[in-house]
């Protein structure tokens, strides 16, 4: 451990990134408020309209296809594009990518037209994009699709590969958090599976991954490897902080208090992860 | 008691069931996450593009009419005939039915072209499908649309008819939650007062009500009666670990941990029902 | 203190105002179940379809220029238009006004077209209408916006002429919450800075504001003042309910329960302000 993970956290919270998220309706107020925990603060606006003002005065842009419709795919575009003539950090969260023709068409369309800095997903979305097929159960990771101690050399070598044909950062969450550009891959064991039942819990870590991109431009591996220890500690925590009666809303909650609480120090010290 | 409904609960846990919803942005939230603590899970999509396809992955499927446009409108009869053809469970939310021409007409017509197995709504919406009238205020039910012990046996025979005629389980959820085909009407007392400040419990109760129905193919009058138990339960159990200094939105959050943290015993000692 | 404030909160209990909101999906969810912890209730409809419908059916109109987009922008002028002809109290929320030309455009024919009651957002809002400027760093006050003790009275100026001008009350909150018409301007000091961290907080009092409005017809410049001071308040006595685990997402709770719990006289004992 040599403190950089700790030094991308304290990075968030001095450059206080202005995001802006184009992002689905079911996890947007999670996500607004998880980007204000951590430091940054969200504007949130997905009409072709204004998006490409909006995001000339945010320093990142997160894109979730999630809920996706015609009026925010191409609001996607135009936003990604004018990102990269502004050179903000840029994330596509593919989700669904692989449940219909129109999220995994969006999705190349996206990756054809826009460049990435870094594309968050489950294994089965980011394999539906890697493979140009699968059939992906919903918004979750199938369960022959899960990374395990077993498939974990093979889903390392499938994410690398990936992120070495589209010259982006790959970030799988699950169990293991595989998150890979060309030549290493973080595989990191932060977080509980009761993350699982809190919906936008993926969501929260793209619009999270973000501002920690937009505030360690010289960085951004590490950065997204930071962003995933640090919501992965947050879930460890905050379900410490567990009365006997919660469930899955007080752990939503306490998720995203432990961001809005979390040091460098504590990050450092608990993240757990290697390289590959 | 014969075990029946706690059974109900553990078929939700048992199969997990993929519900997709086509349901408006004020709840969406909070309809994932109760999916998510009973045990199913949430797929959110709602455009023409893609409905059927997303649906066509699903186990159930929940048509929410709040915050209703033309394109959603859409989605929900493309989604509810592609469920029809696949046999999925379908439930029609008829949020606001009777408030305007376009929330009525919309239900027509979905009552019209999609066969439901369950309708859920409170007394006004119900009555304003039922009796092709009605001025409900806003989203709640009028004063003089209260189901009372005094015009109880009115209503549940109001309920039976509407069921009998559009060949569906009817649930009008209040005071005393309703659940009837044209033979049997569960009148159920679980609950408290205090649920109708919380936004989207009505919402909450129609996503968990179609994972009940889902899970529960050969039983589906029993198995709506259970999910109406439950969140009624759940809402009792939550208001006893209130702190002093809780409101509603604490409320909303013990509301769905309880729900997550319910098993069957809970479930089948703490139901309050006759059948009529 | 003459005990009106906290009689404008016993009229919203007694009234029990219904309130139509045009608004974003962030924070859709917090502004309803603000308004039911206040004793008034949400109907939420954004479609030209049945907007001026709906709009006849509740007390007061809440237009929140939040995720914007074309077809909200016109249900919001025939809202609008609607709630004039009926007489009911009118809130605009231009969010992100400055920020883009559709926003800016939108909010400026609203103002053309509908008449306000108020007009509610932070300080680079209101200048950015006030003076047909101004480049909002997303939706928070910048910080050569802030309101200060150095440039209160040049602030509490520009409210009064802005307000003098439109008709209307003007109402900027941050540090200082200035509520204005054109002849006297409340300078409201509740509140705590970690409020801030709450994604839609400023939306939240807009419905609330709406809320105390429509319940106060006779009364509002002292309305929208004691909606403030009880945002204000109720931000003050949350805080100190919070536990050591406690963050963003905790204090939204806590700021909602607060405000469900609040009597007058909590809010006439804690209310600090002077007028100018």
């Amino acid at each position: 451990m040599d403190g950089m993970l700790g030094n991308c956290l304290e990075n968030v919270r001095k450059e206080k990134p202005l995001i802006h998220c184009i992002t689905n309706y079911v996890s947007a107020n999670d996500v607004a408020n998880m980007l204000l925990a951590c430091g940054g603060s969200p504007v949130m606006a997905d009409d072709p309209l204004e998006v490409e003002e909006i995001t000339a005065l945010a320093n990142g842009l997160d894109i979730n296809l999630g809920t996706l419709q015609s009026r925010t795919a191409q609001s996607m575009l135009l936003a990604g594009k004018k990102a990269n003539e502004l050179g903000h950090a840029v994330l596509l969260d593919p989700v669904g990518a692989g449940a219909s023709k129109f999220r995994t068409g969006t999705a190349f369309e996206l990756l054809n037209q826009v460049r990435f800095d870094a594309v968050r997903g489950n294994i089965s979305e980011i394999r539906a994009l890697a493979e140009k097929n699968g059939s992906p159960s919903g918004v979750d990771a199938a369960f022959c699709d899960r990374v395990t101690r077993e498939n974990l050399s093979d889903a390392v070598a499938m994410v690398k590969q990936f992120a070495n044909r589209m010259h982006t950062i790959v970030a799988v969450t699950g169990e293991y958090d595989l998150i890979a550009d060309a030549a290493t891959c973080y595989v990191i064991e932060n977080g509980r599976p009761e993350m699982r039942q809190i919906t936008g819990s993926g969501c929260m870590l793209s619009g999270l991954m973000t501002a920690y991109l937009s505030a360690n431009p010289d960085d951004s591996l590490r950065a997204c490897a930071a962003a995933a220890c640090a919501i992965g500690v947050a879930g460890e925590l905050a379900w410490n902080y567990l009365t006997e009666y919660a469930g899955n809303a007080s752990y939503r909650n306490a998720l995203i208090d432990a961001i809005c609480r979390m040091d460098a120090d504590t990050l450092e010290r608990s993240a757990r992860y290697t390289t590959m």
